[in-house]
């Protein structure tokens, strides 16, 4: 019995980590979409978080039949219930970069991002993209220190959404009504993408040192 | 032992509900801090945000505890998972409440908003105040007509959303940059607390028919 449910918690940890895999491919894209207004990547990061979306749904019934059929308690309930919370920030994140995917298709061929403002996005998605691909390997080696860069990125991210501002509410900038608009959704996002990567760095500190862990603002 | 344990999913009832009313007075008291610009206001719902966060993690730990020491099975443990799911969502629509407030105190003693938008947001205030509402009493009641309404009046804060875009991007739009990235914003803030809202109202209703929920995009 134990041995079955330790294999259903290495699936759980396992499936996981398939969704950050899909959540970082998606950022990535979405921001290769975005800076090079790319129509196709857009359109495939906008199709496949359907299937971001049906992994939470599954991940979550599997969760919910643990639950259902191991009662677990101590370690293995914080572990059952972290990955109920964890799926649930990996689908927001493969939303959020949907929405920026969105943001590029909606003003194709144009880019939607005026020059001004490139070099910030450059640097928000490298962020965003390092993030993604810690928080997959955070779920697989547990490494702490891992947990730190993810904070330190976010710390980044927040910054550089600031910086954004900063360009568009100077008097240099020339930019339209509608780049206006598109750039402080897609900052919007990318900062978003951050909180729920720190979150997900956040549980899983919480099931290596036992400290519960702070939601962001 | 099950007496307690009724007694118990009832307290939880209970938490999720006052969550709900300290919601609903967050969005109504960020709605008129915003369109009269009133710094009291919005200073009190920034403040008030960390009760509702306290709320949300006393809760969480009730359930922790719950599914640790009752095991519960079918309907008792679809209402501990969803209750975990709806605090999780009702915290975030307190974030949005403060996240309107923060706009408001920001370019205090000057509105936020130009007049030319202003209908958009009474109306798009009033709808978040519905729905807020609506789900404290859809968690008293379960009465599903209620989830139908909240889902229309997010259909409305959908709609409404758009139509502030549509008053952005006109030609007689004079407002300036700052206005336009405000507007943008807290116009997305309302949009995203419509959907939470209709995250809890699906999660009550599978709870009452057993249907699984649909999230939304």
């Amino acid at each position: 019995m134990r041995e079955i449910f330790e294999a259903e918690l290495q699936q759980l940890g396992d499936d996981l980590r398939t969704m950050s895999e899909k959540v970082a491919q998606a950022i990535e894209d979405a921001g290769r979409a975005l800076l090079d207004a790319d129509l196709s990547l857009a359109q495939s990061v906008i199709a496949s978080d359907r299937d971001i979306d049906d992994r939470e749904r599954a991940l979550d019934d599997e969760c919910v039949r643990l639950l259902a059929q191991q009662a677990p308690v101590a370690t293995d309930l914080r572990i059952v219930v972290s990955s109920l919370r964890m799926s649930a920030s990996l689908e927001r994140m493969g939303d959020l970069a949907r929405h920026v995917a969105q943001v590029a298709r909606r003003t194709y061929p144009k880019r939607a991002l005026p020059e001004a403002v490139v070099p910030t996005f450059t640097q928000m998605n490298d962020a965003a993209v390092r993030v993604a691909r810690r928080v997959t390997e955070l779920l697989e080696t547990r490494d702490l220190a891992l947990a730190l860069t993810i904070e330190r990125d976010d710390d980044l991210l927040d910054l550089l959404h600031e910086q954004t501002f900063g360009v568009v509410l100077s008097p240099d900038w020339i930019g339209s009504v509608q780049e206006t608009v598109d750039v402080t959704l897609a900052s919007r996002f990318y900062e978003r993408f951050g909180d729920h990567a720190v979150s997900i760095a956040r549980r899983v500190s919480y099931l290596v040192t036992g400290d519960a862990p702070v939601e962001l603002g």
